[in-house]
C-alpha cells in the first residue's frame, strides 16, 4: 500500500525534479503533477518528461492531489500556498522540503489555518540547482526531518513517513525550533562561513584571484562547492532562520577567537587536542553512511 | 634525461609515499631510498615494498643521494636536517614539502649553511595519512610551489622543475614569503575553519552530537574531512604560518561579521550579491581542472 496516489511537486529545481525522479523509481503507479512559475523550467520538464503532467497555474496542479510538496525558497512558500489555498482538496496533506521549519510552518498557517500540513525537510542536496540536476537517489540513506505540529493527527505523519522511507530516506520527527538550531550546525553556519571565506578570498588585493584558483587543491576549493548552491534558496535561508543562525555563528566566532589566541601565543597543545578531536568525528559520519569514505571525497585522481 | 638518478625521501607518511610511488611510475630508473623515523612506518614501506631501500636511519639514507626531499612536519625540518648535515653529499639538492616556506629555509639554513636547497610544496593531499595513504597520481594535475633564495643557482631550479613536472604536477616560482600568504588564504585559513566549526558543533549542549552526524549531509560533512587531516602536520603549520594566518583570519572575521549584520538586519541584497559572486569562483575552479565538475565532489548516491 503506498501512503499516496497522487502528488502533486510545486517547485521543479534539485529538489523537486528529483522527488518527481525517485517517485517514478520507487514508486511507480503514483501520478506525479508537477508546477514551476517559471517558464522555462516548466518547458525543460515537458521536454524530459519529468513528470505525469505538468500545470501551468499552481492552483491548477493540485486539484485531484492527496500530497502537495512545495520545493520553493522559503521565502517563496507562503505566496505559493496562498496560490492554492483555493484549488486545494480539503483532505490532502500539504508538505515542504524547506530548510527553516518555524518560518515556513507560520507563512503555510496564515493562508491555509485549516489544511493538514506535515513539514518536512530532506537533508540532501548537490551545489546544482535546476530540473535538469535532479536524480531518483539523492535522498537514499540521508535523513528527512518532519515537523508536525502539536496538534498534527498522527495519521498524517505516519503517511510522510512512509513516503519518504519509500523513497530511502531515513526519517527523524523533531519541533520546529529544535530543527532550526540544529540545521544553522549542521548546514547553516558551513554555508554562510563557506560563502565568507569565498568571498574574502576573492577580494584580497595581495593574492590574485588567479593565486586562489591555482592552489585552491589545498583545501579552499572544498568551501567553494557549498559556496555554489542556490543564492536566492540560501538568501531565503537566512533571512527565515536569523536567531538560531546568529547564535550558533556566535558560538564559532568565540572558538575561532580562542584558536587564533592559540596561534598568536604558539599553544600547540590546544591546537593538537582540537585537532584529534575532529579527525573522530569525520570517522563517525563515516561509519554511520553519511559520508563517503573514499579519500577526497571520491575525487577522480587520473 | 632524467633531472635525478638517486632520490631520497625522508618522511614516508601520504606525500614521502605518494613520491616514491609516483617516482617509480614516471622515473622507473630512478633509485629511491626511504627513511621514516618511526619503526612501524619503516617496516610497512619495507612489506608494501615502496622504495628500493629503506634506511634505518636519515644520516644512512643520504649518502650517494643526488636529492633528498624532506617530507616530515614543518616543525621537524630542522632536525632531520641536522640528522643528516654531515652525511648529505655536497653536490646534492636538498628540498621540502612543507606548507610553510619561510620557516622552513630558516630551519634548513641554520644546519645546512651551504648546502643547495630549493624548498618546495605540492599543493595537494587528503585527509588520509601514513606509507599506504599514498598513490603515484596524487600530484597530476596539481601545483607545486618552488620558492629558491635569491642566491639558488637557476641549474637547481630547472632540475627541481622539471623533476615535479615529470610527476605530472604543474610549476609556479614565487617567494617564500608570497607563498606562505597564499596558502594562508588557500588551505591554512580554511583548515583553521574547518576544525574551528567541526569543535564548535560537537560542544554544543543543546544539539546532540548524534544530531550532528545525522544531518551532517546538510554541509556539514563537506568540513569534517578537510578536519581528519594529520593533527601533527597542522600544528606545525600554524605554528610556522603565524603572521601570515593571523592576518587572513582578521580578514575573514570582518567578513563573517559583515554578513551576521547583514542576517540582523534583513539585508537580503547583500547575501545575494555575495551568493552569486562566490558561485562563479567555483566555476573557474573547474574550468582550470582544479576540481571535479560531478555533483557533489563525485560522491556515489547509490
Amino acid at each position: 500500500m503506498l501512503p499516496f496516489a497522487r502528488v502533486t511537486i510545486i517547485g521543479l529545481g534539485l529538489i523537486g525534479s528529483s522527488l518527481a525522479r525517485g517517485i517514478r523509481a520507487t514508486m511507480p503507479t503514483v501520478r506525479v503533477t508537477g508546477h514551476d512559475a517559471n517558464d522555462e523550467v516548466r518547458e525543460i520538464a515537458r521536454r524530459i518528461d519529468l513528470c505525469d503532467d505538468v500545470s501551468d497555474t499552481a492552483g491548477a496542479s493540485v486539484t485531484d492531489a492527496d500530497l502537495v510538496i512545495l520545493c520553493v525558497p522559503v521565502g517563496a512558500m507562503g505566496a505559493v500556498a496562498a496560490e492554492i489555498a483555493e484549488e486545494l482538496p480539503s483532505e490532502a496533506i500539504i508538505s515542504d522540503v524547506g530548510g527553516s521549519k518555524e518560518s515556513v510552518i507560520a507563512a503555510l498557517r496564515e493562508v491555509l489555518p485549516h489544511a493538514t500540513i506535515v513539514p518536512g525537510h530532506p537533508v540532501a542536496g548537490t551545489e546544482y540547482s535546476g530540473p535538469e540536476s535532479g536524480f531518483a537517489t539523492l535522498f537514499r540513506g540521508r535523513w528527512c526531518i518532519l515537523t508536525p505540529e502539536e496538534h498534527t493527527e498522527e495519521a498524517a505523519v505516519i503517511r510522510m513517513r512512509s513516503f519518504w522511507e519509500t523513497l530511502g530516506a531515513n526519517v527523524e520527527i523533531m519541533t520546529p525550533k529544535h530543527h532550526d538550531l540544529v540545521l544553522a550546525v549542521t548546514s547553516h553556519v558551513p554555508h554562510l562561513i563557506a560563502y565568507s571565506i569565498v568571498g574574502t578570498a576573492s577580494d584580497l588585493e595581495t593574492v590574485t584571484q588567479s593565486e586562489v584558483i591555482k592552489f585552491s587543491a589545498g583545501g579552499f576549493r572544498d568551501f567553494t562547492r557549498i559556496a555554489a548552491s542556490d543564492p536566492t534558496m540560501w538568501r531565503d535561508v537566512f533571512l527565515n532562520n536569523r536567531e538560531a543562525v546568529l547564535e550558533i555563528l556566535q558560538r564559532l566566532t568565540e572558538d575561532v577567537t580562542m584558536l587564533q589566541r592559540a596561534i598568536r601565543w604558539g599553544d600547540g597543545d590546544a591546537l593538537f587536542d582540537l585537532f584529534t578531536r575532529t579527525r573522530a568525528i569525520r570517522r563517525s559520519i563515516i561509519e554511520q553512511g553519511q559520508d563517503d569514505p573514499a579519500p577526497d571525497f571520491g575525487r577522480t585522481h587520473t
